[in-house]
Parts: C-alpha cells; sequence; structure tokens
C-alpha cells in the first residue's frame, strides 16, 4: 500500500499545501489506510468510505478548526480523524484508553460538537453560527454534515426549521446513500429519491420552502465537484444546504454490495473484503436472536402482536419478524418519539405493541412513555435492548440510566431478565395481557445458555409478576441483583464459596418483590446490591427506600455505574471500571 | 342567549339529525356556551372558538365515536367536550373531581388519546389507522387536527414521514391561525403563510412532497365549505391532508385583537370581553416574572447571556428580554430538543445560555440534556419553570418527575430556590461561570416577598455551590425540604410550635450538602424529607442513598408525590392529595 502523500498528512493545514490534482490520490491511501486498521481492529466501516471524498474536499476549502465541522452521528467521522492529528492513534480507536469511535470534543479541536446520537448536527452548528454572530464574526462557517437516515428524524426538522428564519452562516451538508445503518425508510426518503432520479421539475422543493439555499444533487464521490461546490457555497451568506449523493462502503466492492453487512463488519480481509466470520456454534446466542426469534414465535400464534423498531430492524433482530409477517412488524426511521406514540395509538385499538428501541435512544423519547403511554396505562411493551454497559461505542451508547428515568414513572413495570430463559418467558408472559407498561431491559450481546432453544420454545412459563427469588442461600449477607450482572455474582460466588452470602435476583425493579424484600430486611445485617444502572436513582436506590420505609437497620451498599460517564472500552474492562466484573465481585466477596 | 338548538343535543347522534342549515346558529350557541362558562370559571378560549365551525363539521360528517378523532395538544377541544355527552358538567371543566380541561380517554369515549403535549396526534392516529387496517377495517377514519404551532414541532415530522408510505385511513387537519399560545415562529410557518396569501405557485408543496392527498387552504370558519371538504375527503382512501384557515378567539372581538391574552384570560365579561383585572399590588411576584426581571437585568450587564424558550415566551416571561435585547433571546417553537441543543452548541463558544423550558416539557429533551449538554459538560442553565404541581391543568402537566429524571445525569447539578431572592441569586450566580450545566426548578405562580425588587435588585449574592442551610431549630427530629415546598413546612412549623422539629432546606438536590448531611444524621432519631416531585428516585431518595451510605440508624420518611399520576385541581387541593399542604403538614407536626 503506497501512502505517500497520507504519511505526509498530520493535520488540514498540512492537506491544504496539497495541489488539488494530488487529492484523488489521497483519498485512495486514506481509504486503504482506514481498510487496513478497521479490517484488523474492527469498528464502522461503511459510513466513513462513503464520506471520504467529502471529508478532504471540507478539510481543504474550509479552515478548520476554526470554521466549525460537525460529523452528525460521527460513524462516518474516521477519515476526519485521521486528517486531523490522530493518524498515528487510530489503531487504538474505540478502545479502552484509546481514542472514541465518535468525535469527542475532549479529544481534539476539530472536533466541533460530540455526537453518537442522531440529528443533533443542525442544531448545534446554528447555535454556534448564532454566537458567532453575536460576538461578531460574520466569516466564520458553521457545517453539519448529516445523512439521509438522520435528517429523517424529528429533531433535525427542528433545527432546519428555525435556521431558515435566521441569517446563520451555516452549511447542511445532506450525504444522501439512502441508508442508515439499515435501509432509509419514510416519505422524504421518497422524495428525495425522486429528486435524485430528476423525477422532480426543478430542485429539492421541502429544503427550499424551509428558506435554505438549496444546491445539488451532485455526485458526493467526484471530489473535484464537491469541491467546486464548497468553494461556491463558501462565498455565500446564511442558511446554505447542499445535496451530496454517495455510496456507503465505496471503494471496497464486497461493502457497496452488502451495506447494511459492512456498516461494522467485524474483522476481514483487507484485500478482499471477505468477512473473517466466527463459527457461532458453541456459542451462547445474541440476546437480539432471542427477542427476534421469541417474538417471530409468538406472532406466528398471536395475531394480535405488532413489532416496531426505530431504524434498527437488524440490531434488534426484529427483521426476523419483518420478513416474515411484514404487515405486522414496522420500521419508523429514526423516530423514537413517532415509535412510541405509535405504539400507544396501536394499543387503544387492542393491539399487543413490543416496541424495541435501545435503551440509550428511548431518552429521545421519555416524554411519550409518560404522557402517551404510561398516563394512559396503556399496555405497550418496551423492549430496551443494548441496556446497560455496551462496550465499544462508549458514553454517548450505554443504556445506563434506563432504571433512573423509568423508575419514577406511575403504572410502568420495569423487569430485567437473568438470562434467555427468563427474557423469553417474559415476552410470551407480557402478551397475554399484564392491562399495563412494560419495560423490559436485555444488554448488547451473549447470554449464557447455549442450547436455549432446543429445550424451551414451545415451553413458554408464565412469569409471576413482581416475585423475586434467591439463586443462592447464604446466612449473614445479603447480595441483591437484577438483570444479567447477576451472572456475574453466581460466577464470582463460585469461586469464592462462602456459606455467608446469599444472592436474591430481582428481575422486576417495579414492583418490587416487597414481602420477599422484608424477609431479607429481617433476616441479614449486610446487604449488597448490584446492577448494571446508575448507583443513583436505580435499583439499589429503590432497596434504599424501601430500607428506609421499613427501618432496616443493617448496612446497605449500592455497587453499578458511578456519577460519571464511562468511556469505550470491552464490556469487561468497563465493569472492573464500575466493580461489578467477575473479578472484583470475587475480590469483594473474599472480604466478607 | 337563545340555545334552542344546543340544548336538544347530546351527542353528536343528535347533532347527526340537525339540518345543515341550522348549523351556524348552533356554532354560535356553541360559542356563546363557552364564553359565559370560560368568562366565570376561567380556562382556555381563544383555542376552542377558532375552531367552532371545525368541531361541528367533524362530528356531522364523520361516526364519532367509531371513527376517532385526536385533538392535538386540546386546548382547543371545549366545543367537542360539549357536544359529547359534556355539556352540563363543563362548568366542572379543570376543577378537582370535574372534566380534565384536555381530552381524556377515561372520561369519554369521544377522546379517542389523551393529550396535553403537543404534536403526539399524527402518530396515534397513525398507530389507530394501522391497527384499523390489520382488524380489516378499512371504513375506518381516523382523524388528527392539529395546529400550525404544533405540527413545526419534529415529532409531528416524524410522523407524517411515516404516514406518507402507509395506505392508513388518516385525515391530518392543519388548523393553521398562525400562533399556538404566542404567534408561531419558523420556516414552516413562513412558508404556511405563503401559501395562504397564495404566494406558491401550486399548493402546498411540503406536504405533497410527503405523499399526502393535499387539499387546501380553505376558510375554516365557513362552516358549509368545511363540510363540502370533509365530505370529499371523507370518500378517499390513504393519507389525506386538509389546510384550515382559522381566525383565534373566533366571535370574540377583543379575543380575535388579542390572541396571545385570550389563550387562557382568566374571568371576563362575556358580553364585552373585557377582562376582570385583579389588582397585583399586594400580591407576591410571580416567579416567571422573577425570571424574567432577573435575566433582563443580569443580561443587560453581561453580553454572553443568552436566552431560549420553546414556544413560552410570555408564560415563562423570557418575552422581557426578547422585547429588549432581541438578538439574544430565543423563541424557537414548540422544538424542546432542538432548544437544548441549540444551547449546547451556544455554550461551546462560550455564550453563557439560560434555557427555560417548563418542566414537564423538558421531558421532550431528555436525551439532548444527556448527550449534548452533560456528557460534554457545557455549562448550559436550564430553568425549569412550572416544577412540581401546576394545578388546573392536570396530570399531563404537573412537573413532578423532573428531580428523579435529572438526578441520574453526571455533572448536572440540580437546585430548587426557596423563594423569589434565592432564585435571583441562583440565576446571578450561574452567570458568573459554574463549569458545569445546572437545572434551576421552580414552580407556576407566586412567590413569598411582595417587595422583592426594593431592595434586592442590585444586592444580589453569589450562592454557595452545594451548601444547605436551616431554618429551624429543633431537637429530636429533622424535616429536610427542597424547593418552595419549604414554605409550606415553615407556616406549618409556625403553627405548631413544636421544639423537637429541626427544619433543613436542600436548594441543592446535587451535589447534596453531604457535610451538614451528616451531622443530622448524627444529631437526629427521626429525618421526615419532604418535596413537591415523586417519592420515587427523587429528593428523598437520595437522602436514603446517603442514609444507606452513610449506616444512619434512625428513621427516614419520604412525602412527596406519590406512585401515580395526580389529576387537576388547585395546587392546594392537590398538595393536600399528596399531603404536603400546610394544614396535612400541621396534622402531621402535631403528631410529632
Amino acid at each position: 500500500m503506497k501512502s505517500n502523500i497520507l504519511s505526509t498528512i498530520q493535520n488540514p493545514t498540512d492537506l491544504r499545501l496539497l495541489d488539488e490534482s494530488q487529492l484523488p490520490q489521497l483519498a485512495q491511501e486514506l481509504r486503504d489506510f482506514i481498510i487496513g486498521i478497521v479490517s484488523v481492529k474492527e469498528g464502522h466501516l461503511g459510513a466513513s468510505l462513503g464520506v471520504i471524498e467529502l471529508t478532504i474536499a471540507l478539510h481543504y476549502v474550509f479552515n478548520t478548526p476554526d470554521d466549525l465541522l460537525i460529523w452528525d452521528v460521527g460513524h462516518q467521522a474516521y477519515g476526519h480523524k485521521i486528517l486531523t492529528e490522530r493518524k498515528e492513534i487510530f489503531n487504538t480507536n474505540r478502545q479502552l484508553g484509546g481514542i472514541s469511535g465518535f468525535p469527542k470534543r475532549s479529544e481534539s479541536l476539530y472536533d466541533a460538537f460530540g455526537v453518537g446520537h442522531s440529528s443533533t448536527s443542525i442544531s448545534a452548528a446554528l447555535g454556534m453560527a448564532i454566537a458567532s454572530h453575536l460576538k461578531g464574526d460574520f466569516e466564520k462557517h458553521h457545517i453539519a454534515v448529516i445523512g439521509d437516515a438522520s435528517i429523517a428524524s424529528g429533531m433535525a426538522f427542528e433545527g432546519l426549521n428555525h435556521a431558515g428564519v435566521t441569517d446563520a452562516n451555516l452549511l447542511v451538508i445532506l450525504n444522501d446513500n439512502a441508508i442508515g445503518i439499515d435501509p432509509s425508510i419514510g416519505a422524504l426518503k421518497n422524495y428525495l429519491t425522486h429528486v435524485k432520479e430528476g423525477k422532480n421539475p426543478k430542485q429539492n422543493n421541502i429544503i427550499k420552502s424551509l428558506n435554505f439555499d438549496y444546491s445539488g444533487p451532485i455526485d458526493g464521490n467526484d471530489i473535484f465537484a464537491v469541491i467546486r461546490e464548497l468553494k461556491r457555497l463558501q462565498q455565500i451568506k446564511g442558511p446554505k444546504f447542499l445535496h451530496l449523493i454517495t455510496t456507503k462502503g465505496k471503494g471496497l466492492q464486497k461493502a457497496e454490495e452488502n451495506q447494511v453487512q459492512y456498516h461494522a463488519p467485524g474483522k476481514f480481509d483487507a484485500l478482499t473484503g471477505e468477512l473473517h466470520l466466527k463459527s457461532e456454534e458453541n456459542l451462547p446466542p445474541k440476546y437480539q436472536d432471542v427477542f427476534g426469534l421469541t417474538l417471530l414465535d409468538l406472532a406466528r400464534k398471536n395475531e394480535k402482536i405488532v413489532g416496531i423498531t426505530p431504524a434498527m430492524p437488524t440490531g434488534s433482530s426484529l427483521k426476523l419478524m419483518m420478513d416474515e409477517i411484514p404487515e405486522r412488524a414496522f420500521d419508523v426511521g429514526i423516530a423514537e418519539q413517532h415509535a412510541v406514540t405509535l405504539a400507544a395509538g396501536m394499543a387503544t385499538q387492542g393491539m399487543t405493541v413490543y416496541c424495541n428501541i435501545y435503551s440509550t435512544f428511548l431518552q429521545r423519547a421519555y416524554d411519550q412513555i409518560i404522557h402517551d403511554v404510561a398516563l394512559q396505562n396503556l399496555p405497550v411493551i418496551f423492549c430496551l435492548d443494548r441496556a446497560g454497559l455496551v462496550g465499544e461505542d462508549g458514553a454517548t451508547h450505554h443504556g445506563v440510566f434506563d432504571l433512573a428515568y423509568l423508575r419514577c414513572i406511575p403504572n410502568l413495570m420495569i423487569y430485567a431478565p437473568l438470562n434467555e430463559i427468563e427474557l423469553q418467558n417474559i415476552l410470551y408472559t407480557a402478551q397475554l395481557g399484564l392491562n399495563q407498561p412494560i419495560a423490559i431491559r436485555y444488554p448488547r450481546g451473549r447470554g449464557e445458555i447455549i442450547d436455549w432453544q432446543k429445550n424451551h420454545f414451545s415451553h413458554y412459563q408464565k412469569v409471576n409478576i413482581g416475585t423475586a427469588h434467591f439463586l443462592q442461600e447464604g446466612t449473614e449477607i445479603a447480595v441483591l441483583s437484577t438483570g444479567t450482572i447477576g451472572n456475574n455474582i453466581t460466577k464470582a460466588l463460585n469461586l469464592v464459596a462462602n456459606k455467608k452470602i446469599a444472592h436474591y435476583h430481582f428481575p422486576f425493579v417495579k414492583p418490587l418483590d416487597q414481602s420477599l424484600l422484608k424477609t431479607i430486611f429481617d433476616s441479614f445485617e449486610k446487604i449488597i446490591t448490584i446492577e448494571d444502572g446508575t448507583i443513583i436513582g436505580g435499583f439499589g436506590s429503590s432497596i434504599t427506600e424501601m430500607a428506609a420505609k421499613e427501618q432496616y437497620q443493617g448496612s446497605i451498599e449500592i455497587l453499578g455505574i458511578p456519577d460519571d460517564f464511562i468511556t469505550q472500552g470491552t464490556v469487561t474492562e468497563l465493569q472492573q471500571i464500575c466493580k461489578i466484573d467477575v473479578k472484583s465481585l470475587e475480590k469483594l466477596f473474599l472480604t466478607l
């Protein structure tokens, strides 16, 4: 791999010394560099490959970091990171102590705004642009690069709607590749496709209607065309909108052909693109597949069942139901607010709705859970995927707040299964009719039980609402846990064999098993609660509330996520930071 | 007042027996009826007056309640309530035990979906329409009536974007009166104005671009025109959009002329519309005015200060700053998500941003607080107006979850002032530079100190971060409170004069004054915490967490909002339900 040009570039100042004619070669080298590292170190691939030309053009034309550049979501910012002083450490991407997989203010001056969740870039860039005006700077450029999946989210519309009535020096660049993580959906996407295909008489009217200076669509993988257009737009004041057509995965044939799979492909052959798939034969299932397969099984038997995902059919495995029963399984795009209230509307008409949203993204629909679901006591079944620590995606994506923010909502049950079987059984039980909403939270990644399907699929068991149970008996100290973190405790207890320690599993964070809890208060002089959610306001907090009410005289220690944002790393590394990994627990249990 | 026709109508079945020629007379009677009662009982006026013709036409043309009708927000649904079996109890509107000021499923079959917060109607109606299809009903109509302020909110866009790619039998009616509570803003609003004025070549292209069958704009106060168009649309399948132009306050001259004031005018003369304004001379100020006047004063002296409100300039009193320093005070429309990330963007550029959002509406921007502000530790100053129980607006509007949902967020300080002076001082202190974000919560309505301005405006005092203090000394029992509910405690303690009871005020819910708290744990055998937020997860919960950590041996009782949705009523009545009013506290203190 030749990298004669890339090797000379530490930052955009170096880049801007190049002759325009050298840039295609640089683009090729930058692609090769990304492919070379991601093929070994893993990470997000397709999005960054699609915007290589745009990345180079932006830093070539604009005066970054003085001009402020925001990458929406940030999956596509690898090229940006490499060109902005992080080439040498790019191989630490997404690792503990390494660089973040997303732009991050504390990491680089070139990262004008931290991202991860979608559709924030227009609002943030507009805020910066207004601030620049207030400070008397009318020359600075403020640029938001946003994909066609992200721009369809409500928040992006709010930003456009405001920007259109300002004279802010804002450039919104639509990176239109017709795909987010999964293919984009919605009326706006269809409209954009018409624009691309020249079916609209003039130009992009929606954007023009919102008072933007619209330009495009142009080929975003043609670096000279992009530079030419950026230079033209650089001279125009006020809100501007550039519509670029790009190809996700550009430059690696397999990534272009299988855009969903190559969004984050794992390890692969850098030359051929061939995936290095691991055998899954002797591994327990992913919780996502337990969800997807179980829901499909239930939906086959129960015609009232509907599934909803906001833009995560593959990630959540709702795709299994979408493929077989498309009329009852909906991808609504990056629209968590809509997803929840759509579910509420369906529930009023007697449908049994499984609304699957990643824990971190459910934060986007918090009001809708309270106002549209819980207040009306509609029995929507929320499935909170990727709850707890998610690992390499880091601080923006950990699902650690859900227990705290959901626990205060009346009418809402909260359930965190210990393993695949409990997840199956609660999914089964929920469709029998709970007469109130429930949030079921489970983590990213694999469970515990390899042959989960063999024995179980036709033998669902009804869950007793509000009950907890012991996993290990003990005499002096009670360890109380909720969710899959309980497996860490079991493993640690097996290592220490301390008969003083009892272990109780509380799958229901709400309603709490008050009767068992009172027995525990009466029987143990010390209680330790363990969860993979925030120490403040979560499961442990609910135990202290009850303890205060019952005047428990023993001591209570809460383990969980401390009052801090946890960075990226493997789940085990991050659990270690929080002292809830098997080793830390073993150590703790040895001291008791 | 003649009401020959209205008196014959209990429900839409009666209405549909009328001859079309009788409907203008009915419209007049319905207006008179609403004006007659609201002028005495108070409530929301202008919105309902504007849609009288639409209300009658909808129930006349469609087969409610089988056809499903959703009023977005619901301020405009008084006519609907009166025509749907609630005429006789309409005088109990917004009172404890009476009917809700908003449509509410548990109140009437005709209220297809409970509302209060804006922009939910399209998602909910679409969910119902999809459910009807799944149940094999292709004839049922699903209607969302939404105003031009609400349709500009991101959630509405998400609903339209999804609906446009379905064949759902959905009718969205835009009630375009160019005003929400305050005048509508944004690029979409300007666009709609162009459409109305015939400046657009053809029709409403934005809506057509989203694949809706668009019709309009037509005069929504012309009952015959509306009926004609509804009947035509009734025959068309799939997503349809009707653009109506109406006048808010229609039929009461003063309400048409002063649309902001007559949104919810208080008592007035039913014939002339003249307001019955009460003298404010010997009353303490509204917290809203303390906020508005203080911010204006600070902004005059500190050029970095910016104010943001999502569509509540009058309600929040940010209007005071908007009038004098418009370049630094922004109404961004009903766009809480955008408001928060806009503030974050400004904060990255060194601006000192006061982002004022009603506590209940901040639920809409929960993810943005976590992901865009707190994670980046940007020192945005959130001013949470209408925190706690709000009174007559009821369950949809109480700001009782904020302490619980904010407490788990790292980096975010939470402050609840006892009174006007503390509110002023924290607003002053925040702009001195906290280097982290803060949420300041204060209630709807009036404070405690009549001459708050006379002595204080030029004498701001810097608040010591994280400190609490005692308000009354005592020997055995410590009452701990946060926020203005502390004044109830002071009043109750003054009535009982029980020297055993000490009273501590914790304005900082986070960071807690741990040092004082430890002293309290050491000194008192009983602690009672009192807040106007949820018992679960809030201030009291934080005390139990600390008590567990410190192995406090006494008892702790948490008073606050129980785990239930609280209905409408006066604030005092609702506090009584929660046992935190002065009388209940007096009674409690007598038993100690």
